[in-house]
């Protein structure tokens, strides 16, 4: 678990690719109040939509952590931010950090740290001591999304939900595994990333016993049709022992992320699959809804579609962006 | 992948515990011409089968590593041992450990290891650069032991189907998960303690293509019905895209290891299982034969329930330690 210090100032560098800030992103658009503004250099074309400030500003203004709110191809940190990072820490930022490289590795930006009286956190990398799993019944209300694939809007879904939930004052709390979900949340931990024998554990410690009517709400990783990852995801249902699960699914896709000639498993597959094996640790695990990723059709096609998937799997179906996510919340509120 | 250096020292400490030697029992069982000697304190009740000797008669006679044959609960490294561990890199061997704690955490240990060129071995840590899996057909058979439970016979029985195969002149290699298989082969990779987003890579890296006819005899960890394990499982199973399953059970074991009030599955859920994940990688994936590990009751006993097995199964069934496994292996010969 991490516990991030707030307001963040979003270092974009020199990003054109609005893929690429995902991370910053996030933060901007789940938690606005967590972002005092962002940090860019010449020949950046994206925005997070945050006032531009330099790093001085954002100090005076009262950040607390300067964020590398980018990611590059192999998750490297490239030695031309070492500069920035350094004013950041002697301005009296944290320094936060999604990149596989460990900021720890660096022992001029340790030194500083230390100097400053500073914290490095490099959230893709689980701190503190886990334990393994043990699948015994816990109480309160989890809620899981799983997906036909990697990158089908778990995150995106999990947090439009949990927002739905705090405007209908369900007692609920957002679950974050990925390094994104973990700058929007403050805390969480990166499940992909830690020692194979803890990832159910890991999830269990994430999303402890709680109050029988308190909803968690866990961001979902990767898949159980996706031949590098399905291991992640089966330590995640196991640990998270779901009563909701609600599938996401990105119309149009292919292959599956990254492999080649893989086709997507159907909604009905998924489904079947993940309650499966979900029933393991939880034997009344359900899929409510789907949510699907619909950009790559007209707002036309995309209706006829969910119309059509509700029609054939009796469950709400929904595109989370262009419609929102109340009519899935609506159903997880009659589970008992 | 580790690559160590032989012949081993075994050094055993003052275990009284036969099953907390596991690891240099494991070498001397079944790589005796990689173990020149055993190394004991006073106090020691136990023992390899391996000569009795010190550490700087086994540097004389040709000694090239110095394994700490024993664990702990907690894997830890004792402070007891530093003397010893650093006896042995003054006496010219490398050093390997199977513990959680790394010896490359202790500075002393690092410091000597440089002074006198020796290398220091975590082998239930990887080393060398993972990549996350494929799922692409590969050529070679592979087979891997999966289990209804962890600590159920299945590095035993991948040995023993190995040394089957040798004995046989088929061209055929044991694929070490973890760290007594590591010693006995002298290479592997810890699967369950690799980061996650890795695990069916790292088997994929493990058991790389090979000749049409050559078999890698793939040691499996865990359970798909452990609700700690089975993440591992699940990316062992689909890193090895395996053409041959042998399902390993311990008879008479009322709950999952370390997991209170969960039986064990079925061998027929077991078989289904397995079956039914390993073609999402290898359509042809079958379970072939059963080995049990019957030493709860008589020989009698045995022989009836494996034969009550292999009429309710119609698959071979037998005791690894009672019956050998050329049953299996004659049934593995088959497989096209």
């Amino acid at each position: 678990m991490q516990n991030l210090a707030t307001p963040y100032l979003l270092f974009i560098g020199d990003a054109q690719d609005p893929l690429s800030i995902k991370m910053a992103r996030s933060a901007a658009d789940w938690s606005p109040e967590k972002c005092i503004g962002e940090y860019r250099l010449p020949g950046c074309t994206v925005t997070t939509g945050c006032p531009e400030m330099s790093i001085d500003e954002a100090a005076q203004q009262g950040a607390k952590s300067f964020v590398l709110g980018f990611a590059n191809s192999g998750g490297h940190l490239d030695p031309n931010w070492l500069p920035m990072i350094q004013h950041a820490l002697r301005a009296g930022l944290d320094v936060i950090s999604g990149l596989h490289d460990r900021l720890t590795d660096y022992p001029e930006l340790v030194a500083t740290a230390a100097e400053f009286g500073r914290q490095l956190h490099d959230i893709r990398h689980p701190s503190g001591r886990l334990r393994t799993g043990k699948g015994y019944q816990r109480e309160g209300k989890r809620l899981l999304t799983v997906g036909t694939d990697c990158s089908v809007g778990k995150m995106y879904t999990s947090l439009s939900i949990w927002r739905a939930l705090q405007q209908r004052q369900v007692p609920s709390t957002f679950r974050a595994t990925g390094q994104s979900g973990i700058l929007v949340a403050g805390e969480g931990i990166a499940v992909d990333c830690v020692v194979a024998d803890f990832i159910a554990g890991a999830v269990e410690q994430l999303a402890p016993a709680n109050t029988a009517e308190h909803w968690d709400i866990i961001e979902g990783q990767g898949s159980l049709y996706h031949p590098a990852f399905a291991g992640v995801s089966l330590g995640l249902l196991h640990g998270a022992q779901a009563d909701a699960l609600i599938v996401c699914h990105a119309l149009g896709r292919s292959s599956m992320r990254a492999i080649d000639n893989r086709p997507l498993p159907s909604l009905e597959e998924t489904i079947a699959l993940n309650e499966q094996m979900a029933r393991m640790t939880n034997p009344a695990a359900k899929v409510i809804g789907v949510a699907v990723n619909t950009s790559s059709v007209s707002e036309t096609e995309a209706q006829a579609y969910c119309a059509e998937v509700e029609q054939r799997l009796g469950l709400p179906c929904v595109d989370p962006i262009r419609h929102g996510t109340e009519r899935l919340v609506d159903v997880l509120l009659t589970v008992a």
